[in-house]
């Protein structure tokens, strides 16, 4: 199954490109296991879940802690039906509905809470879309109930839910919320909003 | 039927407040016929969406026009299933499938072209997101008929849909996108990225 995001970093800094370039050795790590394409808006990785995540959190990590105002945006997807399947996407993370809802939950908490910290603390919101099924938003309240036990859940707001905690738990609690609901072989995406430094966070 | 923005402003300059501060005032003509709440990583706008999207291009197009690079983040719905109606989202605007994809398309067009410029080039890339009914590929690919044609239609990129133009034109083929394709009382969103200024535009 294709999976993937588009990503764009925005340091609130007249050296903007500095921060960017100085997080970029921070996907090193995770380069064998991504395809990267870049344009003036935003930067493709394709690849699976597993690496997505954890890729994004330390490309993130890496620009916060220059200290300023920095934020990523990024639209994650899997099984978009336009999209032709790729090898360096297979992962065996996603779950889906072949387990009940509440052992999907439980996994998730435990998964987060295994989640070692990174010591940035962040603020989050983020909006999951299930398409093609009609019962969409019951994996919408189902992955809901478990961002309420995950940890760093702030609240909800109109169209997305807002976490805040240590960017380790956030993209964790992001990855599980990407993985566990919706239809294992669905389309799944995110709409992800991740904010450190901000001057005006309370 | 309940219609809104999250939104986010990234100035890419140390005056960052400054840029966002002195482009606030562009909401004042639109403010009667929206309810907006602010905190640190967005501005909710509720209103219907012919006053959503000039709202957010008025906006965007002050802030650009200081010169330095900014990016508009936008979460836009409309129909979700978990937020109750408001009757400032009162609008005649969303089409839906009662009438035939290619009417849509040709009404579409129409609009974008009768749209007057801004002078503001910017770029944008964006996803439609359909849920809650099974055919939502087919939307999909009606929408993207209707960018080709838009005169604003860059490419298609992996999940999203790139487009580059003067900012009137390309906010009002996303309003396009938003109001007609997808069905009329049903679950739409877009995923929004717009950006002006970028050092890396070709």
């Amino acid at each position: 199954m294709f999976s993937g995001a588009q990503i764009s970093l925005y340091p609130m800094t007249d050296d903007f490109v500095g921060v960017i370039l100085g997080a970029l050795g921070a996907l090193d790590p995770w380069r064998d296991r991504l395809r990267i394409e870049t344009d003036d808006i935003s930067t493709l990785l394709v690849g699976p879940p597993e690496v997505l995540f954890p890729a994004m959190r330390d490309l993130f990590v890496a620009a916060a802690k220059s200290g300023k105002h920095c934020v990523l945006s990024a639209a994650v997807s899997r099984g978009c039906p336009g999209e032709p399947d790729d090898p360096i996407c297979r992962s065996d993370e996603t779950g889906g509905p072949a387990i009940a809802l509440d052992e999907r939950k439980v996994a998730a908490i435990r998964a987060v809470q295994a989640t070692p910290s990174t010591d940035q603390p962040v603020a989050a919101q983020f909006s999951l879309y299930v398409m093609g099924t009609g019962d969409h938003m019951d994996e919408i309240y189902g992955c809901i109930d478990f961002l309420k036990q995950s940890g760093v859940f702030e609240r909800s707001k109109n169209f997305c839910t807002k976490l805040r905690g240590d960017a380790g738990a956030v993209f964790a609690t992001l990855g599980e919320a990407f993985c566990r609901f919706g239809p294992g072989a669905g389309h799944v995406t995110l709409d992800i909003t991740i904010s450190a430094n901000s001057p005006s966070a309370v």
